[in-house]
């Protein structure tokens, strides 16, 4: 039986958001490439700053995101440009994120080849950063981007900050970029039968990693005044690792030491078919799963 | 935003089991029809049959439906059929079975479009069957082929056995077809932690239809030698009104006056991604989730 079809996520971001036919220009290669689907665009004017979200078979996405790039750096110069976002290139942050059974290893080597291509056809520095980066200190972004592109030229006359690939000094008009890859996030708030702000944050502190719970959680409590109840409010970041439903019992568990009762969950945006399957096959006690019996998957092979 | 894909499974059933050169002219057009994946065929030399498993786009399951019935008119001549299964047709039976959101009336008059363009096609009868039935009489399969290809010329001069499409007399070598429309099936198989099969028969008497359990449940105790466990072993024929973790939860709680626990369970072959969701979500307790939260299914729009 073959593989399912190869899937992934990838969420460019422009430094363009308020000239409407320049982000149409940038557009065009997501809605015209075989094989990617354009998810969700969103210019914001504040920011100066388009977020596009695209997904499909890794080959058309890394077509889709040089033909965009070219587009880019011939229409946004950062010489001219203002906004409340940092930033450093025209094509900012690139940052693949692999779907169903796609390997992370192979969004990496996707990233790396997308991100020296950039560099070879535009003439672009290129950062790797995240799972993508070459080495520990590249992984976080906000290091990579620190100094915006007017710090750039400086910045990149220090030997640690050679990009991996491209030129060692900004490009005139376009800067420099980051290519990376990373896990899908998962945002999923879970509501409290009670209005006791602590009794969220004990619990926050039971599950997140920062103070001492899962690997891949990140959580907050917050406060629901119109419905007179507390949310704890999470962001797993590996679900592949930190299951979903396993942070739920957490939940569960911890707040049944003070009486109270999970009200209901709600999963904001998207999330990848088999952190749900995931809670299904767990709770049902589903034997030897495949994500081959889910007949609508055999259409993506 | 826009719908996802509408999608179909469809069943096909050829009377020829033996004449590899027959099958394989037969399933071209499966192969070959854009908007139609093959998933499985099966040809049985004991039942001189092939079932065949195909999914797709509505329009284009029909157009490979009327070509695939154009081939076994003109290959397979009932006169010498010989097998165990009983049979009445060239291309014996068709069920249409909607998957995601594509509603049962739709696939109801995807039957009935394809059995008129058979009958008008090839000059052959056509019966309506299941939920696409037009009369209860004929909703079951089993009536409509009693007395097989053999008996059809005597029974098809009763005015109530005059088909619904095509002629009033059956084919002389393809004989007649049945068309209908089902629900998918879930074959879903439940553990205990016993050897007593009593309990698994108990278990069964309470959650099937036919002794006042679940409407859209089918079951009966198995006994699994080598594992020295006895099995719910259970058949689901719509899991939109009788969901699948309802089942579970319902056999796991009968269980309980036993003393018993479930070990484990399995989903036999293929499911649609909703039983599997719904579990999840109600596990969960996830509010205001829609299928179009699933990553994966946004390819599919």
């Amino acid at each position: 039986m073959s593989q399912l079809v190869r899937l992934v996520e990838c969420v460019p971001n422009f430094s363009e958001g308020r000239n409407i036919e320049t982000i149409q220009k940038i557009l065009v290669p997501f809605f015209m490439t075989t094989g990617v689907k354009l998810l969700d665009y969103s210019p914001d004017k504040d920011h100066n700053r388009t977020v596009v979200t695209i997904m499909g078979e890794p080959l058309s996405v890394k077509k889709a995101i040089l033909e965009a790039t070219g587009i880019a750096v011939q229409n946004i110069d950062l010489r001219n440009h203002r906004g409340a976002h940092p930033r450093m290139g025209a094509i900012d942050v690139v940052p693949f994120i692999p779907l169903q059974d796609y390997p992370m290893q192979e969004a990496i080597a996707l990233a790396r080849d997308t991100a020296q291509a950039m560099a070879e056809q535009y003439n672009l520095p290129v950062f790797l950063y995240e799972k993508a980066a070459a080495a520990p200190e590249r992984e976080n972004l906000a290091n990579i981007r620190k100094g915006e592109f007017e710090g750039l030229g400086t910045k990149m006359l220090q030997p640690e900050w050679k990009p991996d690939f491209g030129p060692e000094q900004p490009h005139p008009s376009a800067g420099a970029s980051a290519v990376g890859a990373r896990m899908p996030l998962i945002a999923f708030n879970i509501n409290l039968n009670t209005s006791n702000l602590d009794i969220a944050n004990q619990i926050v502190r039971c599950i997140r990693h920062i103070s001492g719970g899962l690997r891949y959680c990140k959580a907050m409590g917050v406060e629901l005044k119109e419905k007179g109840m507390v949310q704890v409010s999470i962001n797993m970041t590996d679900y592949t690792k930190t299951a979903l439903y396993r942070v739920f019992e957490m939940v569960k568990f911890e707040a049944r030491r003070y009486g109270v009762t999970i009200a209901g969950s709600e999963i904001i945006g998207l999330t990848p078919m088999e952190a749900l399957l995931d809670a299904a096959v767990y709770y049902m006690q589903i034997e030897n799963f495949s994500l081959k019996q889910v007949i609508e998957n055999r259409m993506l092979e």
